[in-house]
């Protein structure tokens, strides 16, 4: 059979799977495999500025490119430990991301010597041990032969998982020779089938169940549904069956959120009222891909008892008290709606809140939250990628309802400040293969001093986000948990407009920014038809008030002091 | 006994350890213990712009002031994560830093929320178990009335070993009073005392072989010998006895570069062909704190055999082929230098190379290697810390005889670029506390990209660094070892001498920025007397060749190309 080098065929893998940016920082244990992808004509090598914001590009390309995957390259202990919480953000809010580090010769791993990046102590396999906590599966490469099959076998796990892997590459083995026949067999994509039999008895239960309630139903959308690449899908049992439907916040943008059956976010006791009340009296439930964090379920008030309800997941379903296991939704979920089809007429006899956010009538300028909000709903277009930072941002983005075709990323399990600007450039990058529309993020200035010099990235790479930056003078949400006037929650006010140049466009010919210090400035900007074209990359300083914040934000702290109070402080 | 809140408990130890700055970047798992640090008046809380760079920070304090150790604060998971690098340099490098991290409350570790910054999967303890990996103990706080006796434990290991140790600091620990009682007893600094009979018969055996040889002795001091806080008994062995006293690279300024008995760095086959010589064909060679890593012994090229080598270690010695555990060198040194004192009078008799590095004659106006050593080498003062990044500056620096107690700050076994931008912050607390002088940092383009928010700390915690920047269009130093003309060694240029200015110092008053793009710009700078007297934080971009680098870096890519080498590549 044909003979290919072993970087050869990570990266034909990787082609297969649509791969077309690779993220990373080089380094001396990786160069050589860097030399296959340079000269490698469909996959890009995207130099970051540190591996942090590297893993965060790849985590945020894998959320925008469905059925595609991240893929970040480092180098031995100070490569990849860097990027450790980034992998670790990825595990945790479920996104497939392939870590490529490359690491000392296979002899080398046998004789230990006290090479730079290690321990000094030789434990050659610290890195790795802490590696397993964070992926879900690992290769440590050790010989050609074997190396294709285990390639193959962390790539299906990373898919199947939708979690990341680790790989590591030693400097010689990229260079050996090895057979090129497994690539003739894609790594599959789809998730194991379901037992028919089973699937059968779930779907006749399903529908029982739905009848015995008189077809009193709502769906709720979750992660798990966009993140096991279940979009589709539910869009389909959406429209056939014609329920009310409502999102969790980490579900947000998976159904279209213009879409008359949609009645907006759900979110236990923070959530609007109308919403509450509409959710919470409905007789049966069926949750598609939750993930009951404290953020996505208003710090765990859900009142929804178990009895009604039905949730499907990506690989097990309960109804009611029981699991099915190995029951999917990806599956599942078209034959469920065939079968609930019939029920229509009267499911749409079901009421559903509309969700709006008109901008308020407020007399005074200054830019708040209760303005700023629903006034860049307006901006939204069909096909844009909307990025929100946690912090006010990833509040305050909840109650805006987003145009059709759009996608909200975001990490609100995780919640680590500066991921953002990586996942953005991750972003901008997947929309651009998937022909999508703008990037536009949301950050605060806190959360942006963490990863800034990933802008530069953006600027070398030629997407063109557009960046409002929400200058409150520090920690905002912080505050609102703990230290409400503390030094601590301050942060050293930086020349944000000066950034974009400084950082790289120094003739101001590839970026444009602005300061917005009241709403007729913002509005003016909004309206301005070349800035809304986002031709250039742009960045907005927002001047925002200091303890300002989104409702939610103020709903949701009220409920974490409760239960996370610092006894005898302030 | 009297009762104090454990939070104060712990920071009434860092206290007596001499520690007046604790880094690290708020989050909710530990703004409670913020309230209690804010209020302490020893210690200052240094809020960073990322954690990563926070442990940075912590490693270089506590490399400039001995005899205290580093301390970083950061929030569980994504926090915490984020410094694991940093965590693992110090580890790697020998350097005494407490990670302090605020953790869930006692009550959410045994129920196991699905809390943000969690994995969703409800393992709370997958941090614990990476940070094992990276720190020599631990201390996972559960209960309150332990919690004295485990913070003591940990710092006791911290110090001992010189190298990083955990924390985790539950929300509700915090405020949990406890016994002051231990406070009485302080945490031992001294390492554990030699058996007296043991060490006699160690020294009695040195002095023998010394004899044997004729007095035939070369001194070289190493990396250990200043992470084990032997400054001072290092320095009285060589004045009493005079030997000819060399370094190894991580050993750099330990002994007075200025003293006339000291021959410059030896670096096995790397080291100056003079400086080779003489070590070489010592009789014996008596190594104080020696690490024999690649980048410190010129891969691996020492050749001096074992049959001629005293080793004094922290906690053991070996003489020719025997080990003597548990023999420390700081309490044996003295012992050793006053025994050996009576051979002073022949030991001066053996010579030694001056260790002199003259601005050599260039009839051109490129600022080369060759050149700016050795010119930066007569900028520099007594007392000042000289810290250089990986790449061309960490092996430019080699060859420069730093001034009578000066400091040289680097990364030479880890070698994580953009660590010196959080150490130079740290040293640079460090120094104003122990009054010494400038800081001056040198850092290459790339590396600068990695960290460079944490040029904004420095501004707003009023210390004044010197930071050359070398912009040489990317990563020189990978050039030398791979990918001489490769895209992927090239850098996006910034606008290097905007960058204080952006990262808060708008108005221009705190600092100043230069660009020198040949000698007579350099010279005239480094011989103006206000940009000498440092009253300012102030960066200079130093324009230089892409393909240009200080010998000792092209001698080392030499001997990485032999050995580290991609079989069939370019
Ligand atoms: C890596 C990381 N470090 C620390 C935190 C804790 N944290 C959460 S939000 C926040 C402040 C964010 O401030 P900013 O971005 O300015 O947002 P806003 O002021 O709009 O709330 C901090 C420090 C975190 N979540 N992740
Ligand atoms: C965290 C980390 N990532 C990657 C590397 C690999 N690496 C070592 S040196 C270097 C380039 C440094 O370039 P620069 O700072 O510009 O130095 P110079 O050009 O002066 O050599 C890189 C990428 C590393 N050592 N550490
Ligand atoms: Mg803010
Ligand atoms: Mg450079």
């Amino acid at each position: 059979s044909q003979q290919i080098l072993l970087g050869e065929y990570l990266l034909a893998r990787l082609e297969q799977l649509d791969v077309s940016s690779m993220f990373g920082v080089p380094g001396d244990f990786n160069l050589g495999f860097l030399d296959i992808v340079e000269e490698n004509p469909n996959i890009e090598w995207i130099g970051n500025c540190n591996e942090l914001n590297a893993a965060y590009a790849a985590d945020g390309y894998a959320r925008v490119k469905h059925n595609s995957l991240g893929v970040v390259l480092t180098t031995f202990g100070v490569g990849e430990l860097s990027a450790m919480n980034g992998i670790a953000g990825a595990f945790s809010e479920m996104v497939p991301v392939l870590h490529i580090v490359g690491v000392p010769s296979t002899q080398q791993q046998k004789s230990k010597p006290m090479l730079h990046h290690t321990l000094g102590d030789g434990r050659y396999d610290a890195y790795e041990r802490a590696a397993e906590q964070f992926t879900v599966a690992q290769a440590e490469l050790r010989d050609a032969k074997t190396a294709p099959a285990e390639i193959d076998r962390i790539l299906t796990e990373c898919i199947k998982n939708a979690r990341p892997v680790y790989l590591t590459l030693p400097t010689d083995l990229v260079y050996k020779k090895v057979s090129a026949e497994r690539l003739k067999t894609p790594i599959p994509r789809l998730p194991s089938p379901n037992d028919p039999d089973v699937e059968k008895a779930v779907i006749d239960e399903i529908v029982k169940l739905v009848d015995s309630v008189n077809n009193d139903v709502v769906i709720i959308i979750d992660a798990c549904a966009i993140r096991h690449d279940a979009r589709d899908e539910v869009n389909e049992l959406i429209t056939k069956t014609g329920y009310p439907v409502y999102s969790a916040p980490m579900g947000k943008s998976t159904v279209n959120e213009q879409y008359e059956r949609y009645g907006g976010i759900y979110v236990g006791s923070i959530s609007h009222p109308e919403i509450k009340e509409k959710v919470e009296s409905a007789k049966l439930i069926l949750s598609v891909g939750s993930l009951k964090t404290d953020f996505n379920t208003g710090n765990f008030t859900y009142s929804i008892p178990t009895a009604s309800t039905i949730e499907l997941h990506s690989s097990h379903t309960n109804i009611q008290y029981a699991t099915y296991p190995d029951i999917g939704m990806k599956e599942l979920i078209p034959k469920l709606a065939a079968r609930l089809q019939a029920n229509k007429a009267s499911a749409l006899a079901l009421e559903v809140p509309a969700f709006t956010f008109p901008v308020p009538m407020e007399d005074n300028e200054i830019i708040s939250h209760t303005w700023l909000w629903p006034r860049v709903g307006q901006f939204f277009k069909e096909k844009d990628v909307i990025v929100a930072e946690t912090g006010t941002s990833s509040f305050g983005i909840l109650d805006v309802p987003l145009p059709d075709k759009s996608t909200f990323v975001s990490q609100i399990l995780w919640g680590s400040i500066g991921w953002t600007v990586g996942s953005t450039l991750g972003a901008a990058l997947a929309a651009r293969d998937l022909n999508l529309g703008r990037t536009i993020l949301f950050i605060g200035d806190g959360s942006l001093q963490l990863t800034v010099q990933e802008l530069s990235t953006m600027m070398c790479r030629g997407v063109k986000p557009i960046i409002f930056v929400l200058n409150n003078k520090g920690y905002t949400i912080e505050r609102y948990l703990h230290g409400w006037e503390r030094k601590y929650n301050d942060i050293w006010n930086w020349n944000w407009t000066a950034l974009l140049s400084t950082l790289g466009d120094a003739e101001g010919k590839l970026t444009q920014s602005y300061t917005v210090n009241n709403k007729t400035e913002l509005d003016a900007l909004l309206n301005d038809p070349t800035f809304a074209a986002a031709d250039k990359m742009q960045l907005v300083e927002v001047m925002m008030e200091k303890h300002d914040a989104p409702r939610a934000l103020k709903a949701q702290a009220e409920l974490s002091g409760k239960t996370n109070r610092y006894v005898g402080t302030s």
